[in-house]
């Protein structure tokens, strides 16, 4: 709300605020696309978020929608909103070319089934974004929009510097590890990673069927509701999707907790590697929440998480990259080609113990969850986005929430003294991703 | 119908037969199970297929099928109906001990899914009925009831040579090989393994989630259709069962098929280990059955699928017991022992290769069953059942069919010259389960 009413564009309007003006006639679809190009135009030099964009294809499709509804056809839920797509996900009229030389030039013949769903609903794909190299760790050129000497984290890079930097409402990012989360903090942005298998991965680089997820970046909560409409479902070219009743993701969002949540404070093991100027912005945080918050230690066996989520993305990367190290290992950064010969190396009994150890831990936050609290509070990032734009940035405070499949959803709720965005990261219940955007609703109220 | 006319005493009659006589009040679930125990104080000496068998509690448990009849109680599909149960399914009233000393007098708490199944649908559990070591290939004591010199074939051992020896007439097996068809084939039994995920696994001793099959021997077709329509289902302990409609097997299985079946006669890449007679048997086979078959080639990277099946057993086999390996080494066979160090050299990567090449491998065999054939139509075994009592035999002839998670049915339809029973296999589409019942029936009514 805050957003619509101090919008001075279009281009900083949320998704659904951009939405109700389209409905209300007061907006059309080509005036917010140009205006988002138009800021592209004067930010794309320096941030550098975009791989592919095709000016006049990106306001064809807007011009469509705006006739669609002149003509007076039923409008979808994201109708003329345009969307950012990671380079990552096949797009049948665009480039997809996955951050690698190794692409270069490739055009898939279909849409990913999380774009088919955007035009479904009447979404303008406005363009490809960049992402690190097969969205692993070596970096594209994106830089962070609140500071160019920044990294904007990864692997979603261009997504989440997009979206902050007011270039398009919504982008859709991937995470194995860190990749929505980081960028997300990094840049300022909502950053939502949804349950493991609540949005099919058809049509996207596989790195890793157990760790793969799809995400999006906001700039509101309300717009991640939004989008997750459209997003979630089954697809029968993902067999970790089910068949599951629609779930309105907007309603419950913007609901009141019919009781107070209560949240756990986690640190992690890995709580030293935290800034010390993150940590105070944290302490204060928790104190601000009072009794809303109740600091708890994890479960001993989650220590050992960071290893079987290392296990397995690298056995499954190693697998799911088999002809790009046999046919083009040359064209490879040398961290990846890296990860791909560790993974080469890992024995199956190895691998399948990782994989195996996944549910008893999914079942040990079940009960954190069941028996006390509605939402986990911890980093999103060891702090803000460092310094050089050489690397990404650590994802190891993604790392147990995307091995365990929870929802999680990065905040831009903190600042550091440089003015530089911190993410605060909530983690939901699996499969109860909505509650987790309602609570999510009701912090970001509390903390005003 | 057959058994039925024929039968001089209750242990000869086939399940569908003494469920009938049952209903009918002509025969008690007592009168039936004494007289299988008559029968197995008569043979054990010999055949030694059960490792458990307490005649107090098979008899109690027969009075008081007896007993809810007469109360007037409805009464299931199996009412009375005495089965064997390999002794790696577990069961809550008896031990269940692997076939290994590492197991020995373990009783489990709780039934596995399918003895929960049995006696929901009012089956008596008759005993637990021998099984190799750990369901691999070190023996078991049992001997082949049509020449003690003979392996029953394994591992089902037991389950297989009590229904042949005429002691029970429906057993439980499973097969992460060959492990039903085989043993049904050298004892001449009915010998069937479902779809992979038609029949949970819960409760029994994990081998290998991607092969690993609970299967039925039965005497009739027809039984094994009574059988199957128990078994079937889903179970929220086995990931790879689906909720589905409940499928009408004895139904299905006794219909007439409504254009004439075409079978495809496959030799496979191992044709060269049948031996002499078993080539000429099916030889005669092939031409009696005219135009109703034709021979055809797999597709060549069907070749490739016995070393997937291997890389995949030997990998999850070794992970699955890597317990009993840490705790237990010196208590296993020097076989298992060896299987299970391969099994932890293999590499993850080539462990998932090979899981990932099973789905294509489904999609060759769609074509072929939706282009042209009914059924596949291949021998159970290279042969009869070969002498010797040191080794189960050769399970080759089935590692594709379950690699494929297609439904199989071995039918003692050949006989060699020394009497022993050679096993006709027949292979269905993967799901269409009741179909290859039909299929089977009317092959096995045309060859009379």
């Amino acid at each position: 709300m805050a957003a619509e009413a101090s919008a001075s564009r279009p281009a900083d309007l949320t998704a659904a605020a951009a939405r109700r003006s389209i409905e209300e006639g007061r907006l059309s679809s080509e005036e917010l696309v140009r205006d988002c190009l138009a800021r592209i135009r004067d930010l794309e030099p320096q941030v550098q978020a975009w791989t592919f964009l095709d000016e006049d294809h990106a306001l064809a499709q807007a011009k469509a929608a705006d006739e669609r509804r002149r003509e007076g056809h039923a409008t979808g839920p994201l109708h003329g909103i345009p969307v950012g797509v990671k380079d990552i996900i096949d797009t049948g009229d665009m480039p997809t070319e996955n951050g690698s030389p190794l692409y270069a030039g490739r055009t898939p013949r279909e849409d990913a089934a999380v774009v088919a769903k955007l035009r479904a609903a009447g979404a303008v794909i406005l363009g490809k974004t960049v992402t690190t190299e097969c969205a692993y760790f070596h970096p594209g050129k994106t830089r962070n929009p609140h500071n160019l000497e920044h990294t904007p984290g990864g692997s979603s890079s261009g997504s989440a510097a997009a979206v902050a930097a007011g270039m398009v409402p919504l982008a859709l990012g991937t995470q194995t590890n860190g990749s929505v989360i980081r960028p997300a903090a990094f840049c300022g942005a909502f950053g939502f990673k949804p349950s493991h298998g609540l949005v099919p991965r058809t049509g996207i680089l596989q790195l890793s069927r157990t760790l793969d997820h799809v995400g999006v970046m906001a700039r509101s909560i309300d717009d991640v509701a939004l989008a997750m409409e459209t997003l979630a479902g089954w697809d029968a070219g993902d067999p970790d999707t089910r068949p599951a009743a629609r779930v309105p993701f907007a309603a419950i969002a913007a609901e009141e907790p019919p009781i107070r949540p209560l949240l756990a404070f986690i640190k992690t093991p890995h709580w030293d590697r935290v800034d010390a100027e993150a940590k105070e912005a944290f302490g204060e945080l928790v104190e601000a929440l009072g009794d809303a918050i109740e600091e708890i230690d994890l479960f001993p066996s989650a220590d050992e998480a960071w290893d079987w989520q290392k296990t397995i993305m690298e056995a499954e990367m190693a697998h799911n990259f088999a002809r790009e190290w046999r046919d083009g290992r040359d064209k490879l950064s040398d961290r990846l080609r890296a990860l791909i010969e560790r993974g080469r190396e890992v024995k199956a009994v190895d691998y399948q113990r990782a994989v195996s150890l996944i549910w008893p831990m999914q079942e040990s936050f079940e009960e954190l969850f069941t028996q006390r609290f509605d939402a986990i509070l911890t980093p999103s990032a060891p702090g803000a986005a460092p310094k050089g734009i050489d690397a990404t940035g650590d994802p190891r405070f993604c790392t147990l929430w995307t091995l365990a499949g929870l929802p999680a959803l990065s905040m831009p709720l903190l600042r550091g003294s440089n003015g530089m965005p911190i993410g605060v990261q909530l983690v939901g219940r699996r499969h109860f991703d909505a509650r987790l955007l309602r609570t999510a609703r009701w912090l970001a109220e509390k903390l005003g």
